[in-house]
């Protein structure tokens, strides 16, 4: 059942893989480059879909599907072209998580250092960076692939996906993917994955929040492209700040939360997008944003670390 | 549909709001006071019933209303007659958030700020209140609407109900209701509904943890005060404690918090009502609490900044 | 039909409290010494099962059980016989909370303190405690009751369990169950909860996050037992890593969370345990994990408080 769907799947082909339909990228922007990268990345309209591409491996997140995904995520971060990003899979597997090849005594302590640090930093990426991260997922996402859709901000997959921490039968305990797990549903599930290694259903993980939404698979593309061109269609200084607000809020105390929140609301009115939208909205008119600039002045000091490395 | 059940609601009317069977309201307490007022509020029995009045601008949290919504929460907050506090809307939209018109460049920063302040002072007075507050919700609530809700202690909601925080939308992301939204629902679900602006059903909302309950429209009063009544119907010291108390802990570190909650248990068995609640139980008979009086000595040190400004 | 259910339950009893198919337990550990203890607990293949044991009394958290439990949770906690911990009850009543004939005027202030503070440590230590703690609930657990089963690792319940913490009731608010409630459920559930005393269902603490998994009863002990399985089967210090990092990294902020994981992750993958099962997974074999030994080596650092008192 699984497999015939994923074959039509693959027969249809995610439109945004084919080449004809897309704008000019922006100059040096093409993720396939001489060698072969285990990551691809396209953009139009705003929208950036970064695929995972070794399916043959699962997708593993190998250390260069890591600096991959990470110089994929990176590129020309700050340009107002860029609205939002949808990282998605090729094949059956969303990711299986670490190498494990790389992490045998065959390597030194230091290497399996980078690898886990590389992973934690593209995890914090995602969270730090001016434009919301849409995890698209249509099969198994487990371990540090699992760490990967909970590390987004939004993520919508298909009835038949499912997610698992299993590092622990392998000797190996899912510790990194706990952070971003346990921060997005309940301890007691957190712990019950962690623990058993045992995988949850789609809508299971939405009913916990790891995901935002569950789609049937032939909807999913729809559904989170429309999600996508939604959020693209918005302004990007207002999205940014608001994404930076949201992260930096949440441990705060609530009065602390409030006074920050309250003086973001204060600099958002006084934005030229925010004063545009509320006359728009009382003119009962359609707002028309700031064009994208190639070096936006959305708040630097709202980046953190999302800067091209 | 969502049509005719609102005039069936308009028609039967809130109980609280025909003038009749009310019990004489406390000295001074009167909220339609000689100029319109955008809240009324009336207390009976020790609930007091708040209820956002300004249907024709879809009950607009303006700097009016705000300041109105907080006269009535605070009036008399320590007095131990009052023992529950519920908060309702007339029409059918809850609350739609800040008056847009009171965020034109026609203001300066420095009203938008009071507006936002404001907004967030109501919102943790409800928090620092001592006794529970409950939304009780019929209809569309959104922005700054969807955060009074999220900040109330109890919040039910008839099934019709629907929730959103659309700033971004206009421009304006709601970087305040944020706060309150984040702290109940999973942070997924939160940055959907921010990046989005689109709206979920009450079910969806209970699911999440922004509601307690969901009853049918023709139930919702019902259900509503049935709570509110079984909390006028217990010792405020003892429940005001315990609410002062849930919230310092929530945030703290295990230690920390059954440090606290541990010397806060002894206190509560030593009040008059623990002993007489514990007794009672014992007794096999119905516990008698201690009368409202008009300063009841509930500990002064949790009331944070629940004054009477 | 809940009795009809219970005494179904008590006829065919939980097969580890019937003595034949039981190894010999490590010595001096018989829990049913030669006074009465209001705790039974045995242990089998790295499966130490705990039974609250004083259904007349709907196994009341007395100073005595708390007790008990206490000594039967550290007993040889840091035995690589101990795998797992499950903890039940005997009756229709998993806990009804604390023994109220201990918190009347006739003991000190002292005594209640010391019935808190008791308390208040074994909830932390199934926390530190080195394996995991799973509650197996086939029943009603109240007050301080349910508070055990929100402190537990893992909680599994039958369909026909409930859940309430009704303090207020008496007059005791439940300030003490409401630092596990609230960091287990979302607060407006939590606060329903404690305002009112009122019970959720087995399948409302589910979906609010009290419980990882509800089954019928007749599939509870089936079910739990597996989980232990399961758990029992894996390499105890990598989960005792796990466990012990969960916690710690949980109220961290992201980046520190990352460091640390990152960190334990590397020393992870260096245990001889680490290395075998990921070599085990790529040449295809079943792991071998380290034989227990009375004074394991796993890291002392890491066991917090849950030392043998």
């Amino acid at each position: 059942m699984a497999a015939i769907g994923l074959r039509t799947f693959r027969k249809t082909g995610f439109w945004w893989l084919r080449g004809n339909p897309w704008a000019p990228l922006s100059a040096g922007f093409c993720s396939r480059g001489p060698g072969p990268r285990p990551t691809s990345a396209r953009q139009r309209d705003g929208i950036r879909n970064i695929v995972l591409s070794d399916p043959k491996r699962r997708n593993a997140l190998s250390l260069a599907m890591l600096k991959s995904l990470q110089r994929d995520i990176l590129h020309e971060a700050e340009s107002g072209d860029l609205k939002v990003i949808v990282i998605s899979a090729e094949g059956p597997v969303f990711s299986s998580g670490h190498d494990l090849k790389e992490l045998t005594d065959e390597q030194s302590p230091e290497y399996h250092a980078e690898v886990f640090q590389t992973c934690s930093e593209v995890m914090m990426l995602i969270q730090n960076h001016p434009v919301p991260v849409i995890a698209m997922v249509n099969g198994l996402a487990t371990a540090a692939g699992c760490q990967l859709v909970a590390s987004c901000d939004i993520a919508v997959a298909s009835d038949k996906s499912s997610f698992a921490t299993p590092g622990v039968n392998i000797g190996l305990f899912c510790s990194t993917p706990a952070v971003a797990l346990g921060r997005t549903v309940p301890r007691k599930v957190a712990l019950q994955m962690l623990f058993t290694g045992e995988p949850i259903s789609a809508e299971e993980a939405l009913l916990h929040g790891l995901l935002s939404k569950v789609v049937p698979e032939g909807r999913l593309e729809e559904e989170t492209m429309r999600i996508a061109r939604k959020i693209a269609s918005l302004s990007r200084p207002v999205v940014s700040l608001g994404k930076a607000t949201f992260y930096k809020q949440l441990p705060q105390d609530l009065r602390t939360a409030y006074h920050l929140t309250s003086q973001t609301m204060v600099d958002n009115v006084a934005l030229r997008d925010g004063q545009e939208g509320i006359k728009a909205f009382i003119q009962k008119r359609k707002p028309v944003w700031s064009q994208p600039d190639a070096l936006t002045r959305w708040p630097h000091r709202l980046m953190g670390r999302a800067r091209l490395v």
